[in-house]
């Protein structure tokens, strides 16, 4: 009997994350706990009734291969295409009931490639993630089934930062050096929690604007340019401690535009200060009262409708 | 003899956290060094009398598998459900006596998931920690119960931060992929020592509002402002250094509503300042005086009114 | 049949870089997920037309060599020249047809030494990078050839700082211990996005510039000398910032001249404006005001001419 | 002849630290490189005088415990108690001579966990640091006797940071799960150089104080709380920056008092000096200048006390 | 044949570091990518002319050593004596030649300690490193003989921050537990490349202390007090930093002295500051100009001379 007259041995795949143990954005990568079962029916195994066999018998993974090897039965051999590094198996073993069904559980520690994030929107940014199962025999030998109900997400990831949803699979092939085999994709999405970037970021930057908006109630520009260099210093801070978070990119992201516009605006305010200064030595005093009454309602309007131009920004 | 009628062979499961190497709120896992003993009877590893073999057998544990395997006697394969990366075992050995009781003992290392953090009282916040061991085989092959003797947390874990207690062990069940097996939990809980936030945060922070407030016993308003605004950034400095301790939660913590607090009340202080140096340049010195007076005392009974408030919550 | 007599064994040698984990330039080295084809044609592996062998034949690449050994076949054994630590093979397998053609598939991860790094243009400057394959037997008993089409980059490196380019390969010998070996060499150039200078270092070094520039429209030269101090120290920060992103090198790299630069001409502006004051001091008002009108352009032309040269320097 | 009636194996052990590549105190474990001596006498392995074998036979470690399992012989199994991870063994072989004296050799990394640090006296604190090697016999089956002229530390640890000296080893039992078995102990004591302690801390605060004492000898009140200000700052980063150096204590070290101590006074000096300028703007000059004088010697006297008083403390 | 009359076999051993993957002060220590040859003669493994053998046999090395151990031939064990954790074989395989000349080549990651270091005159110094390669078995049995053709530092080494020179290899022997075997030392010597501490650190310590000598033409003797007060705190943040690069010594490097004198002529410029305000206020004018005459010389004389004393003793 000639092996390609053969149909495609048909198996299941079912992939679940229990753990998320890491998701790095500057590596683009993510760690995870999961677990593995490929389900197919091997003829060959079933027993036959007069055989004295338990209902279920368990292998060892290797042992189970070596098996197959010698029987010269088809394993459906499989590697993840995103994986970096190396996979820790917990456990890996095969049980067999009496009809010839196989399940193969295992259960790994592995990370994965995120190739696809985007930081255009960060941090409100929607982020994809999967995880990319290919078998490594042509779709001629090996024919994927997604098994959704064992596919997916635990309730327990231990993720804080993102909210992970859409939880998809789906059955798709990759070809690589010429040869097309089958492929099982697992995704999901995430969203960052805000608080962080509220608490830390937000927050502190608008106390910082609302006080040196204050000094504009004192008619002292000396302490004006003071207080706003010092913010330009703080903002520049900032601006490497969230460079810290990101990898190098080669764009520009939401949160560089709020911090350019806040360098910009607190720059301008220096500026505007400067010049009210050298008004008041040459003693344009009207000139500069009605500039400081104008300065006291723009500055706050400059900062609101910059932010509402970001806030636009974040919907393109 | 068919084997569905057998009832399920009954393991005893001790398991012994021998040290803490590393608790890990960020990553929310935790690292042991641990002692996992298993104990049941194997009526077919039983001496005859009349065999010449030492009472106490000792076998390598792979070596112990193998020879079960080959004899087709039951092996109680388990595996950590929460654990994460690798286990390293340092030694791995059964001994059997004369009438077939199995002893194994494991000595190992393994970081474990903590997915139950839970940070909204930090730092006055009580965590609790497992770690999970469940059977390979179902309920129906294997019947875990609980030594509790053999159980619990060494005297010399090795952690300094945590005060760890209300050790227990227990035995449930766990269904993945439809299929239910014997499942070990030993749990146990910790609250923080509260010296280093008191040492590095509060303090320092007490004393700076007390420098602060000692400047309102000055009539000298920009020095008030500079040194407020100083502190604000302080405080920025401090909220950073705290954030490092932590995940990026979704949810505000007790440690975030005392800094905010501080900030909130700093923020207002630049405001009442700025507004009495304004006063006094238009010449209102009574009215300066008398805002002064209530100043001074406003100013510490509003922190001591906000730690009020930020202790009652630590009770919500 | 003398061993000498045979032709050197002719193997097609292909290697993808499917991601790129990690460019470390102060390590200098980089961290890939590769895929490695190694096809040759060994006829004593084809099968007779009776034989009932499946046309395409899988074996686990140890098992293969294993093979190989036992029936005396030559194995082009090899290994990477450039190698850092340890290589992690995800999966390694072998398919023979029924002509004998052999391919060897392998997927790892692994780190490769950079050597080629040359800082002098950073961070305009343009990296070699290369893996370099040899085999462990002499050029008289394998020969490799190149197979462009299954050798370069994928599209999916997941690497944001660089952009790869001027992928190659070829074929030479390396010579080590005085044997001489076949050696495939994969290389590739980067250049880095600027984006991250341009908004973490240029803008914000910018913007200081500027607004001390602006002081220099009010006749405060204390003010200015404490400006300038104060950027001095801030010019030193970034210094060290950015020699935390570089290895310490024995030459002076365009972003050292930039740093430079604005340490000299800061330290002048300060020497300047110390000679203003004592000037003020003793009363020559007329000379201040000349000075004066000169500095407030000679201070951003000293920067432009500067910026003007470093620019230039850039394409020595 | 019945097994119960053998005496135990004499199995002396030598334990000597080559190297310490790390001492850990955030994490209380230290890493070393080691060398292990085990020697006992098997007289079934001794050889006939007729016996043509070389007078020291050398034995891979895998293969010799194989070969004393199949001729069920007694292996002194042993295990590192206090091990973190895993060891990496170097080399592990062992040597036979022709009356049966068996050498067994080898060479390993490891980390151990100290869990006696105590950090009471930081940094004039003096560590316990002990490796306890236990067998997997029992006290009936294996008798451990110290070889105290093979064990102890090296000349060449790689060790800078502290002065190790007390090397000592001793014989006890070691009981867990209710087995008792023999316990080798290495233990040796640390203390550290002092060096970096008084030139990055003592040296630098030293000079800070006196540079605020020197303000105290001009009548600028406004400036010696300024830079009495300043002083707290850099004493809160001084505080965090030891901080890093530990792990979270429940319980306060020298280091802390002095930390403390150092804010106090500095918060009291900044209280002193608002009251003196208080006193000043209400025109008391007189007692003010009478307060100076006391102020001039009385604020380094507090600063000698107040170390003097840690100094005792550290006697405690 | 009694074994005790066999002359050693002489080994012939050549080591080549072909990477420097890591030089790491702190730890002491420092990884390579290196190649082992090991070469002689086994006259049992030559072939007799009418064998039908290839004139250059390749075995694997572990295949290789199972053969010699099963015909009883001596299989040259060696071990890295300075090792610190695990060797990372990339290959290992041997080549014999029809003669019984059988070559050994290995090529391998590893990190080894280099307990030498001396930082008395960092950032000057010269550093000693060494792989120090033993044989397992003793001299009676095992002679090296150094390749010094074979040994040395390949010309890629990949390390930018040492110049590495005086490479050298001896041929010695090292007694351990009363056992002395033949030992391979290959050692080199590195010097720094100054430009790091040239840029990072002297050109900033010396544009501050040119800046705060330009003060000295103001009769700001507040300003002075500021300005030093602060290049204090710059010159403590310097030394951390610097002393995160160094172990934690107990003794004072070259770069310590530098940092101490810094600090030591700041508090004398306060100091002398703080006197001259003290005297301007009680009207001492005359002194106070004569004063301000000798202290602007004075102060670059103090430290070019205490630069030249810091030279002088670079040569102790």
């Amino acid at each position: 009997m000639p092996a390609v007259a053969k149909a495609p041995l048909e198996v299941g795949v079912g992939l679940r994350v229990d753990q998320i143990t890491s998701i790095n954005q500057k590596k683009e990568n993510f760690g995870v706990v999961a677990s593995l079962m490929l389900e197919w029916k091997e003829p060959q195994l079933a027993t036959r009734p007069d055989e004295d066999v338990p209902p279920q018998r368990i292998y060892k993974a290797s042992d189970f291969v070596n098996m197959l090897t010698e029987r010269k039965l088809l394993w459906p051999a499989h590697s993840f295409y995103n994986l970096q590094g190396r996979v820790d198996y917990q456990n890996q073993f095969v049980a067999v009931d009496s009809q010839g069904n196989v399940k193969y559980f295992a259960r790994f520690s592995a990370a994965f490639q995120a190739p696809d994030f985007d930081f255009t929107h960060f941090p409100l940014d929607t982020q994809n993630f999967h995880i990319k199962l290919i078998a490594l025999l042509p779709t001629s030998d090996i024919k994927f089934k997604a098994m959704t109900d064992s596919s997916g997400l635990s309730e327990e990831l231990g993720e804080e930062e993102w909210i992970l949803a859409h939880t998809g699979s789906k059955i798709t092939t990759h070809t690589s050096f010429g040869i097309t085999v089958p492929c099982f994709i697992l995704s999901f999405q995430g969203k960052r929690h805000l608080n962080y970037y509220i608490v830390r970021i937000l927050v502190p930057v608008i106390i910082i604007i609302l006080v040196s908006w204050f000094t504009f109630f004192l008619k002292d520009y000396g302490k004006r340019i003071d207080l706003s260099s010092g913010n330009l210093l703080l903002f520049i801070a900032f601006n490497f401690t969230i460079a810290n978070d990101l990898p190098r990119l080669g764009y520009i992201t939401l949160m560089d535009t709020f911090m350019m516009a806040t360098f910009g605006i607190t720059g301008l305010v220096v500026l505007a200060n400067v010049w009210l200064r050298r008004a008041q030595r040459h003693g344009r005093e009207a000139f500069i009262d009605r500039m400081d009454d104008i300065g006291v309602w723009a500055y706050p309007l400059l900062y609101i409708g910059g932010g509402f131009l970001v806030f636009l920004m974040s919907y393109l």
